[in-house]
């Protein structure tokens, strides 16, 4: 039939070797190397081993015991990026802490002598902090701004961005963040904490980093572009896990808000590396126990135990809490709005007039900052403490120096203390451990908890995309909260009930908020609960989630959806647009394709590389009758590299000689192999020859034999998901085919040990587990009998038989 | 091109309607009501409303709001899921909390006076409560025996098994784990409630049951069988979190273990269903907190505290650890191949032969499991009590009718008790919060477990496979928690620690053996951690699950793979065959491929229906200038309709005129909807006329025009992820294709609200963010035009431009 006709076409094509990691591709099962022997089978080599460590291709042929050796090297990896980021999560926890710190006690022992003193120290060090965050971003490592997670994102779904995964960026990262949320900004340590992760896992997998010489030969191993991307995915579950001491909430982080595709290898070692981190976190916090750590011990890692809080909750409750759920949803699309509008506004008009421009920008903003959370504060009459309750250890006011609630400031000594400055001129932890607080009603004021949500919500929406490294989960966290507990004192003195607790109000608020801005599901469920180590609150939280999603999705995308649309990172949402419907993957397809023959003129490979910017490139080969037949996709910077490297270059515009040496032979795999983070190869740096522009180029080596292909008239949506469910990004169309070879179903992808195909004849689409004492199989016998006596239209239907 | 050219000879298909749903054929995304205008388009009906209310359809252009409808309409059902779920896992707990209370409260009362007397009552009411459930099973619901996992794992994979989500299989499950577990066999009832909850879901989708007349026409909204998988896949988080008390561990069962796909929507609904699970059986529990429910309220639902337990672990204990691993892993796969053989064994000797042996079988091992029980710790000679800690509350021993630890059997009535009958001789709920009891070192003797251990173990072997409902989570925990005890007690006496718990060494050896027998990770890992509520020991049984599933994994599969295998489910695990490797696309079609053409004579129909039992077929059309084109794919369920509705039958051999009464029209949108658990057409109820033979159907309004299609070279590794992934069941093999029409990438299926493609001109394959004040484009200008002076193979690249 056809098909065999064609074979004898492409046979020279199939005795050469393809060895280029096709995995560059996006495909998360593309055989890298790939061999074909002579009678056209793929001989693709292990499977184990090119997922693993392609680098090593030489020693592929090992066999079982290399495949374990890559399994723990695969393991002891995980390990390694638990082990740094849990080490990065403490570095800069204990850092800020003891900026925040001593920032505080320092203001605090001065405004007991002068409160103007001790407002300009308070502005002084924030502005040094904020202003050597601002710097080290903007003169060192600018792909560190802002959270990091839109980009990493994008990095999972296929797309690079350049320089987020440096080690520079790492290093801005850390120190960048620390300086931010040091000097009192209003945003958190959450998200570069998770780009950090993200940067420790690709800077391991590539052993270590280039340009600094840190890099060692023997962690090499994962240069496959899939490896680097299963390592990132642990590298930003680490991260979640590291942030809020929530590693199953880090797992479903990475699993529902970063990836589009998962494995479930792959999530067994994610949550590995998860609790990786858990464990370096929870030895990290007994060690600092002892007061080894200086003003950390008392803050610091997130767990805002509401354990204590409210056990019960009644009918008539769940109409404030879907209350709460709304506002939530409202808030946070705002949120997401107005930054979308800013950062849209910063990207292109402000910070293209240069560094300069950023840092003023982030000094003013610390400046305003400063002067809010010192000022208001101020202008409150404090209020009386209430009645001493020897069981909780609270004490009212606190003493200076030290942490908790109830925060003196500018009040007389005895006895009174300011609620405003109890959240607002406080550590950002110890401001939200306040606001979930149990047993603490009528701690605020309504008129305090309005002016601090105004304030810190503009504060927010001002400081997102100033050149720091910003994580919007505290200040969502600490926004929501207010509301939250507003809503909470409003529901106390409606319902008149005392065993309401406006703790866990603050915290279905945070829940809304958070639902409502970045409209992630069930895992922000899981870190809220994991947060506040509270599982009987699940329910409440998940009915918040729910309603401020559901509103906030009326209105806009998620926070990181419309950061990614501003940045150009091309993501795929979760679900088809609706145009989508009416459209066929014929027009679907943007640009004219430009195809290449099978040996090319290098002058035509520069000319079409340079008039167009496609990275792939179908490859049509002709049999000898003079049909065309795609023979694969060959992508720009494989070309780019074979123009670079001009060993391939043949004066014959014939095929080359598959008996000769391999063409493949002529390369280091490593050539192939896309640089981590690195700019890559462009079509401006290749300089050849005109001699070299007139030599010829034999593709067929290095293509992808195989890509995906979907018939023209397939629906987009059905394109769509086929691109979001194997992480794609490339896909052919090509016109309906002409006949069918074959048919696989689920049984045929079965293979038994013992293959026999008369007692394993399964329905495949219907598995019946048939009565064996039914005499289904006899009456068929008879049937089928008879039926050869009827006549067929065998002529027609053998026509299409023959193809199988 | 050739495309063009080939659409005319398909024109007539395309302006008829296909109605039917197509998502029958797993496609997650499949089109089910798909208009073909007249230029060639496919004008696919609302993707929502298909892939919601498929049946509807009457309705699908009402547009958004309707969508809106049928969201809610979907969160409803998964709330009805949940409560339904949880209600069922409610009532079967009292049930067996009752009856295994009742019967031990008389048994002791009885041996108070005589043993003999006692141990007879004792072995009769569990001779009763057996006999009842097998008698249920093998007389009303033979599809209920079992544990049901496999099962729903293979009907979420796409393959249906006869009869397992019938409402008498409900009713089956629910009283036959009552009485077996009651019973006091050794088995568990999570597993049964796994399958509870996914026949609640399926009744509920459907409507109820049409046998009995319980169907209401107003729930039947699920009709596609796509959303009868998703409110299975709801159920069946649903029972793990009714059975365990895990919301999040239920999510993640159903993820990691029963579904090979996933979306992120579905996460979001399966854990609302979770939820509203852990609402309906906290509140029960609350409500029996008052005593209204008989015994239960002291045993019951599922929390073995153990947050009282180990504190901290050293170094050095890190050793017997993996020991209790490396233990797992034997046992468990020890496990799975001896039930392997019996279950083997049991289904082709022993159950053919009929229902009364099945009836004997299970009463003979409830004599068994009874005589071991009672006789065992009749030899044990009493321990003294240990020292009162009158801060435990426990009392030793315990007085009778009470529940606890420290049971006085045949012991002298002053502080003594039966080590061995605390364990054997109780409900097994007690047994294992007695075995991960903390602050009780010495409670039991080695001598005691290491019986237990074996008679348990062989227990559960010989019970498994018995026609009743059987869990196997309980007994996994019963048999590992006594290793782990053992080596605990070993662990105690040889670092001579105080601070060591035999409790939490329970809990590892629980968490190895479950690991080294089902091969769970993730899932499991969360659900010891929900169950034993300590999150502490997140990192411990991580570990030891690592080892057993890796020691496991070296000698057989999991216990559900084996057992699915057993009765010939064809499942795919979750990485391909190492053989797939050297395979290509083609060598994996098994059998022939029987294709139709567009027009078809009945007789053919049925002889070809007759001759195999494909359950897909090619349709091959022709182009007026004959060549042979693809034009979809017929399912055997949809032509079985076509043959018994008789109402398509034409007497012309020519296709049928688009301008007359649509086809589609002249069927019930229903009749073509697979039935969610009978038995569905066969071709042998088909009875046709000689007449009726000779006439002509007309296929192309019934087919699904786009089915998935992969090139025939294409590795089947690749296949293998591309039907895992999309959960496809059939998939077409083609030739290579001759030419591409167009290339699909991330980019292109961004689209943009503000669709510019002179602004949008991004890199697909890699976008970086450009320095705007690089002179890259005007370099680029100057080189296209550079270009246009040179030569290029403008005749052969044009010939594949066109086409695009």
């Amino acid at each position: 039939m056809l098909s065999n006709h064609l074979q004898n076409g492409i046979e020279t094509a199939k005795l050469v070797w393809s060895r280029i990691p096709n995995s560059e591709d996006g495909d998360p099962d593309a055989i890298g190397l790939t061999k074909r022997n002579d009678d056209g089978n793929v001989e693709s080599l292990d499977y184990e081993v090119i997922e693993n460590c392609a680098y090593w291709e030489e020693q592929a042929q090992r066999g079982k015991l290399y495949v374990g050796y890559c399994v723990v090297v695969k393991w002891f990896f995980a390990l390694l990026i638990g082990l740094g980021t849990g080490l990065a999560a403490v570095f800069i926890n204990i850092s800020v802490e003891n900026f925040a710190g001593w920032k505080f006690a320092l203001t605090f022992a001065i405004i007991q002598k002068s409160y103007v003193a001790g407002f300009l120290v308070y502005i002084l060090i924030n502005l040094v902090l904020v202003y050597s965050s601002v710097y080290i971003i903007t003169q060192f490592a600018p792909a560190a701004a802002g959270s990091g997670i839109p980009e990493i994102k994008g990095y999972l779904n296929g797309i690079d961005v350049h320089g987020i995964l440096l080690l520079r960026t790492l290093i801005g990262k850390i120190f960048g963040s620390i300086g931010s949320v040091g000097g009192g900004l209003a945003l958190g340590k959450e998200g570069p904490l998770v780009h950090t992760g993200a940067c420790i896992a690709s800077l391991l997998g590539q052993g270590g980093s280039k340009k600094y010489h840190l890099n060692s030969k023997w962690l090499q191993v994962f240069k496959s572009d899939r490896d680097q991307r299963d390592l990132v995915t642990c590298g930003c579950a680490a991260g979640v896990a590291a942030a809020f001491r929530a590693p199953v909430g880090g797992v479903l982080f990475a699993l529902e808000e970063v990836t589009s595709w998962w494995r479930s290898q792959l999530m067994w070692r994610v949550f590995f590396t998860s609790a990786i981190v858990a464990v370096v976190v929870r030895s990290a916090m007994n060690w600092c126990k002892s007061g080894k750590c200086g003003h950390f011990g008392s803050g610091g890692f997130i767990i805002w135990d509401v354990s204590d809080g409210q056990e019960d909750y009644s009918f008539e409750e769940l109409f404030p809490m879907a209350i709460i759920g709304v506002i939530g949803g409202l808030l946070g699309a705002l949120f997401n709005q107005l930054t979308y509008y800013i950062a849209y506004w910063r990207r292109n008009y402000l910070h293209k007039r240069g560094n300069q421009v950023k840092i003023m920008e982030a000094c003013l903003v610390s400046l305003i900052t400063s002067i809010i959370s010192f000022g208001l504060p101020l202008l409150r009459t404090c209020s009386p403490c209430p009645e001493a309750d020897p069981d909780s250890g609270i004490e009212c006011p606190r003493p200076p120096g030290m942490y908790g609630n109830y925060v003196n400031f500018y009040c007389s000594k005895d006895k009174e203390y300011n609620d405003l400055a109890t959240i607002f001129f406080n550590t950002q932890d110890d401001a939200i451990r306040n606001l979930f607080s149990a047993k603490t009603i009528h701690e605020f004021s309504a008129q305090s908890l309005l002016t601090f949500l105004v304030m810190f919500y503009t504060l927010a929406v001002v400081t997102f995309g100033t050149a720091v490294p910003a994580g919007q989960f505290v200040p969502g966290i600490m926004i929501g909260s207010t509301y939250g507990r507003l809503v909470g004192m409003f529901v106390v003195s409606f319902y008149k009930k005392l065993n309401i607790e406006e703790g866990t109000y603050a915290l279905l608020g945070a829940a809304s908020f958070l639902g409502g801005s970045m409209r992630m599901t069930v895992s922000l469920c899981v870190i809220m609960v994991e947060i506040t180590n509270n599982l009987k609150l699940l329910p409440l939280i998940m009915l918040v989630l729910l309603i401020s999603k559901a509103v906030g999705d009326a209105f806009n995308e998620g926070l990181y959806e419309e950061q990614a649309r501003l940045r150009n990172i091309p993501l795929l949402e979760s679900r088809p647009k609706y145009q989508m419907r009416k459209m066929t993957a014929k027009d679907a397809c943007g640009n004219r394709v430009v195809s290449f023959p099978r040996v090319v003129k290098v002058a035509d490979v520069v000319s079409i590389l340079w008039s167009n910017k496609h990275n792939g490139f179908p490859v049509i080969d002709h049999t000898r009758n003079g049909e065309a037949l795609v023979i694969g996709l060959m992508l720009r910077s494989h070309l780019l590299v074979l123009l670079q490297s001009k060993v391939d270059f043949q004066h014959s515009p014939l095929p080359s000689d598959p008996t000769g040496p391999k063409p493949i032979g002529r390369h280091a795999f490593s050539e192939f192999v896309k640089p981590a983070s690195g700019k890559g190869l462009s079509i401006e740096d290749i300089h050849l020859s005109s001699d070299d522009l007139d030599m010829f180029l034999d593709l067929a080596p290095f293509l992808n034999p195989s890509p995906y292909i979907v018939p023209e008239d397939m629906s987009v949506t059905k394109v769509y998901n086929l691109f979001r469910q194997l992480g794609l990004r490339h896909i052919f169309v090509v016109p309906r085919p002409s006949c069918v070879v074959g048919l696989i179903t689920r049984k045929d992808l079965l293979m038994e040990e013992n293959e026999d195909p008369a007692t394993v004849e399964l329905q495949s689409t219907s598995v019946r587990l048939l009565d064996d004492r039914s005499p289904h199989r006899d009456k068929e016998t008879v049937r089928r009998n008879a039926d050869t006596e009827r006549p067929l239209l065998n002529g027609l239907l053998g026509q299409h038989h023959a193809a199988g």
